[in-house]
């Protein structure tokens, strides 16, 4: 296997947690993995992983078009260079997602067919396989055809990634009948309405969701606009932090908080988003998998873990094959 | 003071438990009520509360629009029309919430101005004065206007229902920046960020905020356009009752289960959404009170309550004149 192209300048904690990340999933994993960066700050920390030089770093906040346009050095850029031209079998980044999504995007194209890539985040569910929630951020302005095509993708990660047999798809919306939502989500539900439309990924379209169904085991992908879909997620995160807050206040202060808190612990590393092993860009014609900004070393190893079974799965095959079948 | 119209007829435990829940506001509030529905139900119920007779009852899920202009006679248009009319102060409801908006908008008319109404749900923060979010579902679609008029009346609605005296109004995006978003936000945003353009209401625009601010102490009101906010809510009652499940399952298991179920038992009900009284209609000429589908009698006692607050703290004048002041 190719080795794993890992961007060791992007993330809040980069390059040390990402370096970390990188020398553990090698020891742990035994998955092959060459690191992109700045040789003057990675080098003190690689022991013997393997360096691509890159001699510029795109900010979490600098504006994504414009510096991959402009930044051809940046670790971002050649991260996905190597997975074009065949020197990496997957990328992984944990910076600037907008950035990850462009260099992609223009550095492996598209797959044919597709008009406009998504990114797959993975929900947790209690004491079940997470939720698939696409787009996740990737496009604010979306067309029903668009939304179509993320349920086809959306559908072949769930079942290359958690092995579900015919995914359960739902469109998000604001009650379940079709005359339900706005504009967009009526339109959408028309189409994945038709008999077959998500045969090509051998899925099943469930009809309208609701953002109450999103953590339960009653759905295998929900698809949304990236405006909508990225709120869901940001929406979710603040409400378990504030509960898990609240919760822990309340338990701390009582006669029994060490062991209430350590019966939640378990439950506590099910809801971590360090452990679902990052988000996924579907439609560009190569593994891409972005990390949390704030990814510790963990979830890099995560990260790594996931960019391998994506790669062995030949999950761009079949997002190619899903959506030339339609 | 005039009676509060109560709508016997509407949510999933009518009559019974709205009949007793008015029955407890009379007792525990000393609130003037009378309650609106079918004789033949109601009467064996209501002992000495006042009856206004409507004979038809709109389903929970019976189209809105079509129903109020079809059932003159409902529960629902004849609460409404006791408040246009000067016989009741407010009408509850926890019925079709389309209707409920309907029977409102046509019969009481809206306030000079407004565009178009929309519903302010407050959303509960542990240890802190609720968030008011708002549209929290009657407007899918949303012209930028109208969500600069939802932030006059959300404002005006956080200071006469929690005492906040220059409400903090953010607008709702997938990032802090005035770039982030999608059109509607980015036009919306231009419009807010003018110099003065919620003195009418005197409260202050502090930017985008994010999904996860929703349910933080850093913002007293939180704007979107209706289907974003109902998604939101939604999403918010979907994540809490998927980890407070979890949570009680851990915690269940434990040795001490007892104790520490008991400890969180404050927590939750400061999330109980029984316990924030329901949410207001804003915009139309009267106070709408619309309670959830699944009330109980003490969700109804807490509707009387916001009702009585909102009718004497005269919301409706405050909105005229936010709305007026532009």
């Amino acid at each position: 296997m190719l080795p794993i192209a890992i961007d060791a300048m992007g993330g809040d904690n980069a390059p040390e947690a990402i370096v970390e990340g990188a020398t553990r999933a090698v020891a742990e994993l035994g998955v092959p993995i060459v690191l992109v960066g700045r040789p003057d700050v990675v080098d003190p920390l690689r022991a013997d992983l393997e360096l691509m030089p890159a001699s510029e770093v795109i900010g979490m906040s600098a504006d994504p078009g414009a510096s991959v346009r402009r930044m051809k050095d940046s670790s971002l850029v050649r991260a996905a260079e190597a997975v074009r031209d065949g020197r990496a079998s997957a990328m992984v980044s944990a910076g600037n997602t907008g950035a990850a999504m462009a260099s992609a995007l223009l550095r492996m194209g598209r797959i044919k067919g597709v008009a406009r890539p998504a990114i797959a985040t993975p929900i947790p569910v209690p004491g079940a396989t997470p939720t698939v929630l696409l787009d996740a951020g990737a496009n604010a302005e979306c067309q029903p055809g668009w939304l179509v095509q993320f349920a086809l993708m959306g559908a072949v990660f769930a079942r290359q990634r958690y092995g579900i047999a015919e995914p359960r798809v739902g469109l998000l919306s604001i009650g379940e009948e079709p005359s339900k939502g706005n504009d967009l989500v009526k339109e959408t539900h028309a189409l994945l309405a038709q008999e077959g439309s998500l045969s090509g990924a051998g899925a099943r379209f469930i009809g309208n969701v609701e953002g109450r169904d999103v953590m339960t085991d009653d759905i295998d992908v929900v698809v949304a606009d990236g405006f909508t879909g990225n709120n869901t997620l940001k929406t979710l995160e603040g409400g378990m932090k504030a509960l898990v807050k609240a919760v822990l206040a309340a338990l701390g202060a009582s006669e029994v908080a060490d062991e209430a808190i350590a019966a939640l612990l378990p439950l506590y590393a099910t809801l971590d988003p360090e452990a679902t092993g990052g988000a996924m860009l579907l439609g560009v014609d190569g593994v891409c998998i972005i990390s949390h900004g704030s990814s510790s070393s963990t979830a890099i190893v995560n990260a790594a873990r996931v960019a391998r079974e994506m790669v062995e799965s030949e999950v761009v095959e079949r997002l190619r094959e899903a959506i030339a079948t339609g």
